[in-house]
């Protein structure tokens, strides 16, 4: 380290305004005495850095902005981060709708939106609709399309580091697309695309059900479960990024397919969405006894992708969440059979976030990226992981 | 860093002494002048670390040993890393035998040792067979006792931090056994228990089939499956020492028990041990239809619980080892049904180490313990992972 010191005086001034932004942003606000006691760095370093903060519009003089509510004496000048000087969007593509979320760079929500879209509709028109879901969410809370500093996007399938979608059969024209690519023509600001279920383990973990633990798998429960999970609190995508995408293992065929385990009757059910779902339950909870048996090899099914998941890694908790988490005797089963069957059964619980999991997941991603753009220096001193 | 320069002086020679001892372990020898090159450190620094390496018995000068094969002039002096200057273990402890592996500081294998157990001994026997054979190893190798600087051992079961396990269905006495706390009775220096299939993936990612990937799963294919996995070249051992443990995922009941699905009668086979699996196979080989479709179940059922890691994981590579990889006809099916059922088949190979695998791992996690010891401030400062 001594050689920076010594060397590059660009890249020293880069670390201490990371390392006072960074003090500045984990208080409401403070004096330079209090900035210079934190970070170490000297008073005249600590003006400079401030003055250049203040210049790039990230901090703010609070007197400054409260006016002349001075005591007697001259007080000390207080300062603060400002959250609004940039934004941030969570992007969720589901197959029923497409959703948006606002933060600024706090990641506090501050507008959401959402738009039905049709379980059929291709690519162009699911894209239609979430780009007009962002226009709509941007002008009513006033915030200009160029204060967006990233944008994040959980869809279903497997996702590619460049945000292609490699595989993605629950939404129509979706295996090939270049997300990524299409969306970046919208925004100025990067674009990151996830994996819904590895968007909503982040989600819960940062202010869902999962804040406490770092070893979660999050099961986006469906009629095809996937999972997103985080180990040591670091998302595990996989060498190909398709970790988790357990839904495939009825694909062995030598078990039932998802049609005929909700079928009432002799012949698959079809179409299999999630309404015709929905009626089975109903008349389960009215009593028919082919509807019941029904339910149960779902719910059967669905504990026994959980439980490979769990026997593979062995997490801490698991996060249910998605269109099945809302079903009356999903999560008794899970937590009973878990127990039986798995060596060291986790903790089950439900999502603590429901239909906002993937794009609350979003902004976090897009925070993640700011965050280290803001600290990157900082973040190579420290050797944060 | 900068704390350091003005700060500890003892810290700061063990800085520098790690410094040293790893520029020198990692040639064959060199100079003075080398290694002051290669650590930045200055001369008078190198010659007084040196001279305290020399004394500490792991480095020694490469002339003094040669004797007066000199030049003409004074040649420079050469020092070098003795790697014989403590030894490591590698045991394994199996349902037929145990096994032992010597090895040099350098993790380079100098003898070996095994012996046969038979599946009912206690633990007391099985541990008394390893006494036996650790001691013949050591008495062969002319190795004192106390030049052991690490134990590692590779068991079936659960093992907890502690080196208690947890759970151990495959050996008799072994759930509850504070295997670690027993073991240390019998050596001065650590010992360190692992899960087998945990320690057979450390091998072959150290001198097996998995030397170029990070992302590996192996899988100890026996009546029972278990795995070890490393996630970007790291342990993955899951929350409570339980991940990778799939073979447990047939206990979901709604399949059937293994004696069931290796049985050519309509009773269970039983006992189940690997001699009736043995001639099971040999009758399928020899065209017998009854245990040709027993072979078939026994290899689907491999298949399943191979594709439920691989799915729930999505590593690079699968290495598929222990008493089943043996068997005829497990890997092309598993190749096979692995590319029509995973989003993003993995490779499979066999295990390059075969019955070495789990003891050779081993020895490597006995390597890392003592080159945490050694290189242990060194790895604090270039923050290693």
């Amino acid at each position: 380290m001594g050689r920076l010191t010594g060397g590059d005086p660009s890249l020293l001034r880069r670390i201490n305004s990371a390392v006072v932004l960074h003090a500045l942003r984990a208080t409401d606000c403070a004096t330079l005495t209090e900035v210079t006691r934190v970070t170490g760095l000297s008073r005249p370093t600590v003006e400079g850095v401030v003055e250049g903060l203040i210049e790039a519009g990230l901090v703010v003089e609070k007197a400054a902005e409260e006016g002349a509510a001075r005591r007697q004496g001259r007080p000390a000048r207080r300062f603060r981060f400002r959250a609004e000087a940039g934004h941030l969007l969570g992007l969720e593509i589901g197959p029923h709708r497409v959703a948006a979320l606002l933060a600024d760079l706090d990641g506090r929500v501050i507008g959401a939106q959402a738009q039905d879209v049709g379980e059929t509709a291709g690519a162009d028109e699911r894209l239609g609709a979430l780009h007009a879901a962002v226009a709509e969410l941007l002008r009513r809370a006033g915030v200009p399309r160029d204060s967006l500093r990233a944008v994040g996007v959980g869809t279903p399938g497997i996702v590619e580091a460049g945000g292609t979608v490699r595989l993605g059969t629950a939404l129509p024209g979706w295996t090939g697309l270049g997300l990524g690519e299409r969306l970046s023509r919208s925004f100025t600001c990067p674009v990151l695309v996830e994996n819904d279920a590895n968007a909503a383990v982040v989600a819960e973990h940062w202010k869902g059900v999962a804040t406490g633990t770092d070893d979660v798998v999050f099961v986006l429960a469906g009629l095809s479960p996937g999972a997103g999970s985080l180990i040591g609190g670091r998302l595990h995508r996989g060498y190909g990024g398709a970790a988790g995408e357990i839904g495939a293992l009825h694909l062995l065929g030598r078990e039932a397919t998802p049609e005929r385990l909700l079928s009432t009757t002799d012949e698959p059910l079809h179409p299999l969405d999630e309404q015709a779902v929905a009626e089975v339950f109903a008349r389960a909870r009215g009593g028919d006894p082919r509807a019941l048996a029904a339910v149960d090899r779902f719910i059967r099914r669905l504990v026994h992708d959980v439980a490979a998941l769990v026997l593979a890694l062995d997490p801490e908790l698991v996060v249910i969440g998605g269109w099945a988490a809302g079903l009356d005797g999903v999560l008794e089963p899970l937590r009973r059979e878990l127990a039986r069957y798995c060596l060291r059964p986790p903790e089950v619980a439900l999502s603590l976030l429901g239909e906002a999991a993937v794009a609350t997941g979003a902004v976090r991603l897009a925070l993640d990226h700011v965050e280290e753009q803001l600290f990157a220096v900082e973040g190579a001193v420290t050797a944060r992981r």
